[in-house]
């Protein structure tokens, strides 16, 4: 399988110097540690706000990092946690005095990882609060996870943690927030075809030609089951209905409906599931408040697809709305 | 192989629907015949811009219809025009009296289709006049096309005469800045994998496992050449140097440079591309003033990049800066 890259060891460090150099008004990067944070950073009295976890979700989280969202992103390689120093380091680049929040995706090797640094970066000083983020909910444990993935759902607490951040709430108040956006989101996913994996030029996993996975994670862990390939609005059903049993919404709820790309999926798929999730959204009396559809936490080239759903209040759809500039996401800016 | 899509002969319909659906603020559709426009669509005064092809190039057109960019898209069947009828109805709709520029992909039907559509809307009392893209250097004729194919340099001729019309200029010097951003940008690109057309479920044409297609068509007309895959450094400057021979930069020009990716291929390597292709330009002193990086001129799920050079001047660099709001390319509202 063919990628375009240079040594498949450089993929990562060449691309995130690519993505700097592309956005130099607004990202900078440290090389050795690797990490990227805002041009501006730290922002003296802000909140800091750091994720990152594994490469291959692009753009999550470099992508990300701007203000009215992320201060600091730390890339490991494919499908691998960094280790704890360049979480540190990035902790420490960002702390503008009112402490940094993590903002970390449930699968073990960030949860240890995220752990020690911000044992470490207390060590040093820095006030340091996080939030787990563990949206997915097709299956309670996985391959790389006790309980809950944490999937495209992050996004949605990034958002909303950097809006508090930026509009100058603390640490305490910024990780409340997260938290409870992180409480309010659910998300599940299926597979089309497999990731091609750079440093082996594999699939992950092996999909028949008919076949699809319900409930896949975002680096092919298993998910509920395969089977037969079925239409789209069967498939937007399929994922709907445990994102909705598990979230209990009031009969007039407000959401926001995300429709998340796997990678190599087109937008036209993506919204043709979007217009169904919506159609099954609001016969069941549900308001799509806030949308977004695209190929944001992605699982290399994958093809598929996940649904996240957050209830909204009145705080979380402000925070949502307030403006953004990022590589990726970017609003009112 | 599989898509997330109904029938396959609802794809496009279905996905604009949903793409309407979820940027309500933005756009409205007409679904008979079908085209996407401005939600304030007619602006009073305001020339429109009016673009449009076959489907399966996402985000491209629709997905750049907005304040600050096109007033309208025609989406045809997946890789086949769309006919006159709709194109005319679209350029009625927009027009607010001041007159519509369509801007035209070189492709024998999007030319013959948008001409009479130009001389239908023209007899309804219409003032229209338009601009053919043809960016590709690849070759100079092709599959579906007389002279060069029209590629991801369409994007930047819409965000340009966009920005004219946006800030109040006459059609005439609309169409003019248009005309001079078309010609000063050119762009070339390779393909990895071939894209799986969703009627037949099958790949438009073949490439063995290590095998690339290079100056390739974003409907998989053959490029200049076959051959074993290679370093993204190498196939960078393969796509880069006739850009240049044709460009004729002089020393210390700026310009804008316009990585974008066929579909599948995932964001690091876009930005590894970048870097490469950043680096040759540097070296040749030319300033890269500009960039964008993403995929926004597709075809279908392909596998593998574009670059484009745009030749700045002030006014373009001016014009490329505005604001603009679309669901796929957005900054400063």
């Amino acid at each position: 399988m063919k990628k375009l890259m240079n040594a498949p060891a450089d993929l990562v460090a060449e691309s995130v110097t690519g993505l700097v150099a592309a956005h130099g008004d607004l990202l900078t990067m440290s090389a050795e540690p690797l990490y990227v944070t805002r041009a501006d950073a730290p922002v003296a009295g802000k909140v800091g706000i750091v994720s990152g976890g594994g490469s291959g979700h692009e753009p999550l989280h470099a992508g990300l990092v701007g203000p009215g969202m992320l201060d600091g992103a730390v890339p490991g390689p494919v499908f691998t946690s960094p280790s704890a120093e360049p979480i540190q380091a990035a902790t420490q680049a960002v702390d503008g005095g009112a402490g940094v929040l993590h903002i970390v995706k449930n699968y073990t090797g960030d949860v240890l990882n995220f752990e020690m640094a911000q044992e470490l970066a207390a060590a040093e000083g820095a006030e340091v609060s996080s939030v787990l983020v563990a949206d997915d909910v097709a299956v309670e444990d996985s391959t790389f996870t006790a309980g809950r993935r944490g999937v495209a759902g992050t996004l949605v607490v990034e958002k909303i943690a950097g809006a508090a951040a930026e509009r100058g709430a603390d640490l305490a108040a910024v990780t409340a927030v997260a938290q409870r956006a992180a409480d309010r989101v659910r998300s599940m996913g299926v597979a089309l075809h497999a990731p091609v994996v750079p440093s082996s030029g594999r699939t992950s996993f092996d999909l028949a030609e008919d076949e699809i996975e319900v409930g896949i994670g975002i680096h092919g862990e298993p998910g509920r089951h395969r089977q037969a390939m079925a239409g789209a609005d069967e498939i937007t059903a399929m994922l709907l209905d445990p994102v909705l049993a598990d979230l209990d919404l009031a009969d007039g709820a407000q959401v926001l409906l995300f429709v998340n790309g796997m990678g190599a999926t087109t937008p036209p798929e993506l919204y043709v599931v979007y217009a169904a999730a919506r159609r099954l959204l609001e016969a069941r009396g549900v308001q799509v408040s806030r949308s977004l559809v695209g190929s944001y936490v992605t699982s290399l080239d994958m093809a598929g697809a996940s649904l996240s759903v957050l209830c909204l209040d009145d705080e979380l759809l402000e925070l949502w709305d307030a403006p953004v500039k990022t590589a990726s996401l970017r609003w009112g800016m």
